[in-house]
């Protein structure tokens, strides 16, 4: 196991931002793994999903072991032996990045809801400014899962000339009215909480646990699929013989998800759950484009890898399908596979044989 | 139309309970429509879902048409010129039969958290007892989609001499895991609510509007297809030209939830929520038969129609592949269809013309 340490990286100067206000400074955490090349051509960045965070691989400080480090180290699929790989916790985010619960220099005081709804575009400008600070001019790949793709979506329209590749893997062009639906019902169980105080509660010695923790449930049912949770839980009952007749735990997949609920809302925070929902929402590459994908991709230079899970039914392979047929229309490089898989959007987080086979092969051949 | 008056009957005996307690009294209201033949041979039972009532059809004294009113009357697919049709609000709901909201005449103060959960068995064993005080044998039918197609299930085996018919639209012989998980977020949203008071709000001037409102708006996330809220709502923007760049409403779907949430949270008891839930997931005829659907409708006499929908994803087709099996399995009388619908599991509540026609069809056939 690799022992990694993180970097923080302060960017002094205005941040301007998509909805027309600015950050007056603000700074990024992140980890790197395996070294940059003399020509700085083997950097890879890794964009996280919705609660994750820049400790991609390794074990860190407090003894965690990052979330994608089955896919990244040495000999892994993305070969930390070739390549130099960042993790950075996105603005907004609550792992060490910038975000509502920070301090703002102009108050002394946490962000709270004065904290600036942000974008995919902002945080890949943010993310860029980061590859200046380390001197990458190109980055070799861009790749992520879910939110994660739809950065390298992002970079390859806003930086056409500094990414070689994207992989987007379980991820979309744009949430559904589904897709928003869920988040809006998670934004309201914790903005009606009634420790949220507006956003403000940093300096009430309390937040909205509840509210938090009702919103990671529901998100939890999105990442498992069907069949795979019908797999794993069925109706099996909790350390019980028959049904309590009460609202307490009778099932097992009530226990688990009480469980991820409550584990959730301890050590993530409900201001950011907001912004990265809406940032989910928000992120449409279409938008100045009349909903026309293809010409919104009109730019992309970079080649992609787009991957898809069968049981996927968060970003099912259709959102995929729109997306690849749009590359193609601008003849983009691009390659689609379309995984079997009971795992539903979680799939992207697991050790899949074929999956990290495709990645492999697909970053074996990468010329740095 | 036709006007139509609600009807009460009264039950002052004690009704045991599949939880082991009994209930000392209680009343069931209902509605009839069209005339009981001599014989008392052409009564049909329509059994409701979560949040419906006895009000079928036709126009009650709150000038309120009933919410099978496109099913159900003279010349209608179930045609109330032939059959006598009754529709009974189900024990613990909030229109009138007894529930949580309902006096306990022990206390002489609302149930709230005292009212015992129950189960289909204890609905349709009170559904029993009405058609005794009707003085009807025997249904020509009973049918009811989604929760009133289980209590159509719970008929054919509690009664297999009383019911010639079970008509089961766009249900399943038990729910799922991923089902269970939705009951148990709205059951969360309502009881951490901290107008909840632990059920006993009733005398508190307030109730659960939140928590209901998330519930309910989750609720109808499961009701619409992906596919038909997608063309119904897509990405939408709510009287806007842009993003607002908050957490207010942005998009139609957005405002449509939060709408049908305000609206539910005005006329439904959260006690009633909490509790047909529950009987939601406890129903499994397999209970007793260590999970063989086969053996648990061995008893089945009735004929069947099975129904689903094609975009119903809280009961997908699978759902009654399964149970029409085990129907056949036991050389059951069934035929099955699958109708091609976009508008999910809210289909079998909606005028289509396939649909309509074959349950027109089947009644016509329905020997009296």
């Amino acid at each position: 196991m690799n022992f990694i340490k993180e970097e923080i990286a302060e960017f002094k100067i205005p941040f301007e931002l998509k909805n027309g206000t600015s950050l007056s400074n603000f700074s990024l955490i992140y980890e790197t793994y395996g070294k940059l090349n003399n020509t700085h051509s083997n950097a890879i960045l890794v964009c996280h999903a919705l609660n994750a965070s820049h400790h991609v691989a390794g074990m860190n400080d407090n003894n965690e072991i990052g979330w994608w480090d089955n896919m990244i180290g040495p000999g892994k699929p993305i070969d930390t032996n070739k390549f130099f790989v960042i993790g950075v916790n996105n603005l907004g985010s609550c792992f060490g990045s910038t975000g509502p619960a920070s301090i703002d220099e102009n108050t002394k005081r946490p962000y709270g809801s004065s904290f600036p709804v942000l974008t995919v575009e902002d945080w890949v400008k943010s993310q860029a400014l980061l590859a200046d600070r380390l001197e990458i001019e190109e980055f070799a790949a861009v790749i992520g899962g879910s939110l994660g793709g739809m950065q390298a979506i992002q970079w390859s329209i806003s930086y056409p000339n500094r990414i070689k590749h994207a992989i987007i893997i379980a991820s979309t062009a744009s949430l559904t009215a589904q897709n928003i639906a869920f988040n809006e019902i998670a934004r309201r169980a914790i903005i009606t909480d009634p420790d949220f105080h507006g956003g403000d509660y940093y300096s009430m010695e309390t937040y909205p646990k509840v509210g938090l923790s009702i919103a990671r449930m529901l998100a939890h049912i999105t990442y498992l699929s069907q069949d795979g949770m019908t797999e794993r839980f069925g109706r099996n009952l909790q350390s019980k013989e028959t049904y309590s007749f009460s609202y307490e735990i009778d099932f097992q997949i009530e226990s688990y998800l009480r469980y991820q609920g409550e584990k959730f809302s301890h050590t993530f925070d409900a201001n950011s759950y907001l912004l990265i929902t809406r940032v989910l929402d928000y992120f449409d590459p279409t938008e100045k484009f009349n909903g026309d994908l293809t010409k919104a991709l009109d730019c992309v230079k970079a080649k992609c890898l787009v991957l898809s899970f069968t049981s996927d039914w968060r970003f099912p392979p259709s959102h995929s399908h729109k997306l690849v047929s749009a590359l193609i229309e601008n003849e983009v490089d691009v390659s689609y596979i379309e995984i079997k898989s009971e795992n539903g959007h979680d799939s992207f987080l697991l050790k899949d044989m074929e999956y990290h086979q495709i990645i492999r092969s697909y970053f074996n051949k990468i010329v740095i």
